[in-house]
This record gives structure tokens, sequence and C-alpha cells, in this order.
């Protein structure tokens, strides 16, 4: 039996595509510790365990060849000075890239490398970036609406979540003076250190 | 040297992308051969050499893990009754997928497998197509105006056009009575026979 090909649509003022196999729904709860003002979490998080990011997939074989794919929204606000993001993550088969095109919102992608090097991105409609390999990387929404975007990777690519779980990534982007600014994380560790 | 995340936009109402390494530009001559219409072919041919298609790519390392990525621009036409449309194309490395979105117009992706399946998808703004590891695809314009589409593949993929040049796809896409139609190609042969 062959597979079949298929088509979707993606609306292009937001809301879900038509046709997905899983949602996944990211709430305040599941980014404990991935804020850099702490203080900030636990009061927002007092007030209400919302949603901070969705993801709709299109699932398909985890192999060379196939593509997984499907759409991201990132809900606008804020946890102190910080703007609403994803977890963000290497991906386990390090040696995979990703496409992204920014379907509404604006935002930025932020990346960096095991060897140090990072990188911040500008997300704004009809913009695409390139993640090369190598490259782990999270969605920030500094907008007032949601940041929504198309995503393209390797099907065999997989997620390492725990490598920025443990250390966060070098740059946060947070709002300075009504405007969003790139700086660096102070929690931030080389990794050798569990402090 | 780690290689740098890149960003580039993808102007909502046509035109080229801020960023490509390769333009390449398909004009009627190219596509000898491929319209079921030869004379009708061969008529609008004498009237000039007119740009059929375009696409605008990135380049990338050719190996597992990357993608290669960029824009596709069919503009609209006919070879008599048969709109304009790309050559179309099996990956060389047959069990590779590819994502379509489309910008811009309206169209169908047709595709065939080498086992006798085919399908033909609609395109629409909006609208993303899963083309399967196995599947050749041809995109069509059935508008008035450009049908412009992102597209990502595995950057290992290759490309195989001599089978749909040799035999063309299974079926065609045509005018009738204004509407696009999808029609079995009369000069189609299962491969077994030149004549």
């Amino acid at each position: 039996m062959p597979d079949y090909p298929f088509a979707f649509n993606v609306p292009l003022l937001g809301g879900r595509p038509t046709r997905y196999d899983v949602h996944t729904a990211r709430t305040l709860s599941a980014m404990n510790g991935q804020y850099a003002d702490q203080a900030a979490y636990a009061a927002l998080l007092a007030q209400g365990d919302v949603v901070v990011y969705e993801v709709y997939e299109i699932k398909r074989p985890e192999v060379v060849g196939e593509l997984l794919h499907g759409i991201s929204i990132v809900h606008p606000g804020r946890v102190g000075d910080e703007y609403f993001m994803t977890k963000g993550h290497f991906h386990a088969e390090l040696a995979t890239a990703e496409v992204y095109y920014c379907l509404q919102g604006s935002g930025r992608l932020v990346l960096e490398t095991p060897e140090g090097d990072w990188s911040v991105q500008e997300l704004r409609p009809g913009g695409v970036v390139y993640v090369p390999p190598r490259w782990a990387h999270r969605s920030v929404n500094t907008g007032d609406g949601d940041l929504a975007m198309l995503y393209v990777y390797p099907a065999h690519a997989g997620h390492d979540y725990g490598t920025i779980e443990r250390q966060g990534f070098r740059k946060l982007v947070v709002e300075r003076g009504g405007r969003p600014s790139v700086v660096d994380n102070p929690r931030w560790s080389n990794g050798n250190s569990e402090t």
C-alpha cells in the first residue's frame, strides 16, 4: 500500500490547521525553571496556569527521508520582563536542520551551539529562518498577538530538551524600554557546574 | 567554524525572496515534449520563448540532516488547454519527502509513484501539501496570476527528471469549460515502450 499525499490548510490569521495528528499545549507550570526571574514566574503562576504555546503536528514515520511538520503558536505575554517562549531544544540527532516560516506575529528565534556560538534571528510574517544542523532553537513572542510559524525538520531528528532545561540558553529576550532586547542569561552556566 | 543560522523574507504578494543562492528560470523551450498538444506547443513557442516558471533556492550541503528550501513561482498560461507547469521529477533518492506551502495563487500538485498510484492535490494560499517518499510531483498553475510556493526537502534527495521527461505524468490538468479538470495523459506509457 502506498502512503498517499495529503493537504491541509493553515489559516493565515491564526487558529488551528485543518489537519493535525498531535496537539500539544504547554502551560506555564511546564516551564518551571525556564525563566530567569523565578519570583515573577511564581507570582504569575499563582494567578493561573495559562497556556504559553501550542504545537499542532503531523505524525510521520521517524526515519531518514521523511519530514515532520506542523504549526507552532506562542501566545503573547511576559514573565517579569522576559517574553513568553517555547522550551527550546537541540535535536537528539544533532546534525539535523529545521526550516521555520513565520505566518503571523513578531518574535525572535534564539539559537546556540554546544560549542558556545549563539544567534538571534527576527521572526515576522513572510520570514524564513534556517536552523542549520547542531543549533538549539527557541521561539520567543515579542508582540501583542500570537506568533504562528510553520516548521519542517527531518523526521529522524528527535528532541533533546534536557540540555536546555538544565542551563537555559546563553541569551534571553527581554523587554527594555518597551522594546525587545537581547541580554546575557545570568543563570546560564557552561554545564560544568550544577549551581 | 560553525555554520550560522540565517533568515530571509518572502514577499507575501510575490516577487523574489530577499536571499537566495541560485535562480533558475525555465522557459517554454526547456519544456519540449512535456505538453500533450505538441502543435499548440510549437505555435506558442513560435511567438516567443516565455518563462514558464522560476525557482529561487538556498544552497546547502547535500547531505542527510540538511534541508534544501526555496520559492518556486509558476507563471500563468496554457499550452492548448494544458496549464503552465513545472517539469516535475522524482527524487533520485526515492525515499525522501517534500513539504510545499502555498503562498499565492491557485493550482494543483500532480503526483504519482513508480507503482502506478496517482494523486492530485489542490494548492491555494495557506495550504500545505505533504509529498511522501516515492511520489513524483509537478506544480500546475490553474489561476490567472503567479502560483508561488515555499518548498522544503531533505538535502540528500537529488532529482530524477528523466523518468518524467520520457513519459510524462499519468494525469494532465487542463481547462475544460473554464475550469481545471484532471484527465488521462494520452501520451503516457508504462515505460515498456518508447513509441
